[in-house]
């Protein structure tokens, strides 16, 4: 007899409308489905789980509901977990599948303990829906007193049900996987011992191998370069099976199954070759694999006259394809993990790639998983701070209010903890065990005392503390996150600044500034507008322009960095930039761009990183920037209100003949297309304003241009019609 | 093919010693298996889980050793998770079930994963096993920087890896199960349409069905009395099985199985009749149980004169016998919950009966659960205080520091919380939410503003909180809670006493006292002795032996009233008392001690609570004081330092004319045999007292008496062997 804990009920519903969807408790999904995404990372065959705290979900939730019926009505309910029905206060028997709601005002609650994987309800009636309007709690405090009296739980803390789109009862949260695709290898060839196999450009999924018989071993060693797959003493990854007639034996997951004619490995790998070195008692027909993608649609695009950077916005958006799983991850070859800084470089790509809101979503509330807090963000304090600015820019995009006001309690607690571990004035210096972060950079770098760069994400965060508690019109944490934010931004000048070195220096140690300039501290001062026009100027020449100063080689840096440059106007010198960097990557045959890029690096040295010889990732989230760039900085389109409701556009053609793209916003685009001569416009979806240079007044189809300063004029507009526009460059 | 991601290996291990055990996570396991417990509650088929937040388990823990070999040795490594190993930094293929470690000085890690149940290892080599020498984190903050350098983890929180006895790799933690045993019904008869079945006395376990045929349903009707059994409209636990020719399903769980000549039903039941009503297409061929229990060995003991004090005592032993389950529960019937104001006297008993110091932890962990602290423990504020007390006396009896280490950071968390609670006086108050309990009432009792019962809990809890910082020598906290408490002490007399009244008032609204006198806070603060001895003597007769003052009619806080009373020397009164009340259930045909008793009720009265007809536990840990009283003031033995490191007899016939028993102590017991004129003592552990009253000086065969004041004579005890007494009443 089987006597089942954790039920997994799906009920044949009949669909009656698409309001209903699976809910659960705001985050909880969200962290147990990171927990299997966290958890899939290996080296060389060995589990290689994060190092910083793994949350879990509730594990007992309730959900309710007021419902009012004019008639009764039958639900029928599929639910995760082990569940019971309480309908005014009085339970039901049972687990039942089906239920009939008496007409009339009626409280209803669904209670539900899972501990493997999150509780969660799906109910489908004709007019009752399990939908975001349900509120869930994990304590509901309610208590009968000796006469039966139940208890006021009116202080009881409850939140708005969560959902992401699992409409069907019978594909519950917990059983969802990516989607996959049989992909065969593109050539095969016999190496040493072995055969190389290469499927032709970096691709992620499992390796299938046909035709097995025998008994021995297959080693299966994984490259990104034919470099790695073929050293079998320090590729990243690798994996072993045994066979042994009618069964076969996943080494690294120690799994033994039955031999069939195709088998699948258990561990999905990043890849674009595989060498495969088997045992002589061994038969193998052939390898291919099952490509494993998350399906998004790329709905902002860009073409220009320039090949090359066409090139790279499609390899930009190939590894933004990659690196978008479950959630936005690092590489996907080594960590396959979520960090923070890594992410919201990956949302600012997203909303001018996929515009995936709800997998932003997913990583803000993976990130910071639950209270109490005992680390920062990933252990890295940076990250930290990326965390809190990546919701107010997510904010920016969507215009999800409803977001902040879930995810505020958590903001707050977060920001306590930082609070909590400020000096004495007021700053924030790596205590043990904080990770300070920054950069990999090409030499050292002080990681001690006041550090000019995490001082400035802090003055951000707080200062997005306060912007969000506007939004959820918590006056108290206004005054209160108003009051730090400007205390601690009226410091950072008299702390940081060198008027010698005309710059903001790297860190201060005891009150003291230290001789180092970098680049970091500078770049953000200047596109948080947390400088005088005047002195970003200047530090355009002393720090940005200026080649004595440390070179950023990650992708990572370098998005900020000419992010701060096209901030100043400086497009046709980014293109320069970017043509030459992620150009570089190019012509050296990247078909994903990488972890990190040293143009100075010859051959195998691309490969290396963290002192192992394969250690970079060749392809990595961060890598895609020129999609954010090429969206924000030369179509020039980014939300001038909170979702688009207002739309800005600044484009710039940065030294190209013509560009056009489309650029999505929540519920539309904004195309444009431009020229030396022409532009046009079509916005699907709100009003905005275009904003461009020209030697004489424009003019436009719709609209009429006004006059701003120097040359630069502005159109308003308010159609979903095409607006073209003739200007003089 | 199977991709299993939670394996579990039980490897085939030689045991060579007896130290290897699996060790978790303090306190992971018991929270995860204190679900299940609390879990198991169903009212007429519907699952009935708490309404406090459910913690759970860290589902990712790094364990750890130094390890120092001479010659080289190979582990056998048992798991429950995914989980990797990695030997001075270096991660190691697979998930291996045997390992190799070299000789000479090395880092051994092992890190698991699991989200449905505790990580949780096992090791054994020849010198190296699995321990509480283990070292164990949730997050290791272990992370390389790009060179491949390891960060300084000097900050990583570390605690020693716990473990209870699971000492073979193949039954892991979570495969745990109380001990079974097939038990007859003692008789069976026709009852209106169904059929009652009596198994003699109360009891607990999984009805079995033998010989079922045929098609229809089988409801299932349980009572603790025949009343309850035969009232299928209000009996509080009932199944219903529906067989369908080869299968049967358990409705209540929802699963369907294959039929068997012996079907077990799911879900267990306190009960001692059940009623069976089954549809006319069904066979049955008899109704038998499988008792379930946790095999506990009574190393108290307890027989006087009168045989119905020692009825009262077995009677008391079974029914701790029945709720000492995982952990110790509250009624076995309905609830079956742990609750923190129900354990702490469970324990009590349980340090005169069992001396199971393992389950006392197990509850105390799984009280506490996880932070943040976002209500009282059981949403009860009285609960929360007597959490704390309950470590203390834990200390107290069992001499266990090292569980004080473990559970300190827990208490100091727990304590923020009430502390961020406290009102401007520095006393607590029920908010919205908080439950203020104090015990079920006959009449009116005010829940409002300070109760002295409350502030009573409230300052032993912060003198508990400076006795632990002691022992885990925090000396800032020493100073905290002693200035906490000495100033909560201080106003406690000011607050509460009234002179008229010649006792504490009830309570306190906005700094006036209220009329109302109730028993709770006098008597506390008699065994406390928060009041001159004077006062005490006073309070005796205004309020604990005034009839005017409401009567307690929970064996509950008869417990602390009557431990008062023996307190003050008033054995021979209590003895009366509790021949009338525990002696009153008995005659009412008690089979194990209820929930509550008023002996003016009559007949089914007996049976009603919370409303319903039903809804009293006849079953309930708390009613088992006498177990308690008797040990601790009858044969007056008591640990005089932490552990019995010595012991203190203080012995009192209390007009038995002999009486003779054991106390268990953690590594022996104290034995005591007494009548009018002599005295046995034997106690195989520690040194101690014994001090006595008698006319005359008395003469032992080992030692010589000194005299006290007042007729009391007082031996040093230095022997583990008997001594014999002889003495003038």
């Amino acid at each position: 007899m089987k006597r089942t804990l954790f039920l997994i009920v799906f009920a044949a519903i009949t669909l009656l409308s698409n309001a209903q969807t699976w809910i659960w408790y705001p985050g909880d999904y969200e962290i147990w489905l990171g927990n299997e995404m966290n958890n899939r990372r290996t080296e060389r065959g060995a589990f290689f789980p994060p190092f910083w705290k793994m949350d879990s979900h509730y594990v007992l939730v309730e959900f309710s509901k007021k419902v009012e019926l004019a008639i009764p009505e039958e639900i029928e309910i599929a639910v995760e977990g082990k569940f019971n029905i309480k309908l005014d206060g009085k339970l039901q028997f049972g687990m039942p599948h089906k239920f009939m709601l008496p007409a009339g005002k009626h409280n209803l609650n669904i209670k539900v303990w899972n501990q493997s994987t999150p509780p969660a309800i799906f109910v489908n009636g004709k007019t009752v829906h399990s939908d975001g309007s349900w509120k869930v709690t994990y304590e509901d405090k309610e208590w009968i007193d000796e006469s039966g009296k139940a208890s006021d739980t009116s202080a009881t803390v409850y939140m708005d049900a969560a959902s992401n789109n699992f409409n069907n009862p019978s594909t519950p949260p917990s059983a969802f996987k990516l989607a996959i695709e049989p992909v065969k290898a593109v050539k095969r060839e016999k190496k040493n011992d072995g055969e190389l196999i290469d499927f032709g450009k970096e691709t992620f999924g499992f390796i299938q191998l046909k035709g097995l018989q025998g008994i021995g071993n297959i080693h299966i060693y994984y490259g990104e370069s034919p470099e790695e797959a073929l050293d079998t003493k320090y590729c990243e990854t690798l994996d072993r099976i045994k066979v042994a007639g009618t069964t076969i034996t996943d080494e690294a997951l120690d799994v033994t199954s039955k031999l069939t004619d195709i088998y699948t490995l258990g561990n999905s790998k990043a890849f674009r070759y595989v060498y495969i070195v088997k045992d002589s008692g061994v038969e193998l027909q052939d390898v291919s694999m099952l490509y494993e993608y998350k399906p998004e649609v790329k709905r902002g695009s860009f073409r220009c006259n320039d090949e090359e950077v066409n090139k790279m916005w499609e390899v930009g958006a190939y590894t933004m394809q990659l690196t978008t799983r479950e959630f936005f991850i690092d590489g996907i070859k080594r960590d396959r993990w979520v960090w923070s800084g890594d992410a919201i470089q990956s949302y600012l790509m997203n909303y001018y790639l996929f515009f995936d809101a709800e997998t932003v979503k997913s990583n803000i509330w993976l990130l910071r998983g639950k209270d109490p807090v005992t680390s920062h963000t990933n252990t890295i304090m940076d990250y930290t701070f990326y965390w809190f600015l990546s919701i107010y820019d997510y904010y920016q995009f969507t215009g999800d209010k409803h977001f902040i006001e879930q995810v505020y309690p958590r903001m707050q607690t977060m920001m306590d903890y930082v609070l909590s571990r400020t000096n004495k004035n007021g700053m924030v210096e790596g205590l043990t065990g904080d990770w300070v972060f920054v950069d990999w950079a090409d030499g050292y770098m002080d990681k001690h005392g006041e550090l000019s760069y995490e001082q400035i994400l802090f003055c951000k965060s707080l200062e997005t503390m306060s912007l969000c508690a506007k939004l959820v019109k918590n006056n108290p944490d206004i005054s209160k996150y108003d009051g730090l934010s400007m205390n601690l931004r009226s410091k950072l000048e008299p702390a940081f600044w060198n008027e010698t070195k005309k710059a903001l220096v790297h860190n201060r140690i005891d009150g003291y500034q230290k001789d180092a300039v970098t680049r970091y501290a500078n770049m953000f001062a200047i596109f948080f507008n947390y400088l005088s026009p005047e002195k970003q100027q200047i530090i355009k020449k002393s720090v940005l322009m200026n080649d004595s100063i440390m070179k950023i080689t990650t992708p990572y840096m370098r998005f900020y960095e000419l992010e701060a440059l096209c901030a100043l106007g400086e497009q046709t010198a980014v293109m320069k930039e970017m043509k030459d960097y992620w150009g570089g990557m190019l012509r050296e045959g990247a078909t994903t761009f990488w972890e990190k890029y040293n143009p100075t690096d010859k051959g195998a040295q691309h490969l290396a990183m963290y002192g192992r010889p394969y250690g970079k990732s060749l392809c990595h989230a961060w890598g895609a920037s020129p999609i954010y760039l090429l969206g924000k900085y030369y179509l020039g389109i980014q939300p001038a209100k909170a979702g688009y409701s207002e739309y800005s556009i600044t484009p710039s053609l940065g030294g190209l003949t013509w560009m056009e793209g489309t650029v999505p916003t929540p519920n539309g685009s904004v195309h444009l297309f431009m020229n030396a001569k022409s532009i046009k416009v079509k916005a699907s979806q709100g009003k905005g304003t275009l904003t461009i240079v020209s030697v004489s007044k424009p003019k436009a189809s719709i609209g009429t241009f006004e006059k701003l300063k120097d040359n630069r004029y502005r159109l308003l507009i308010d159609t979903p019609e095409e607006v073209t526009v003739t200007y003089r460059q």
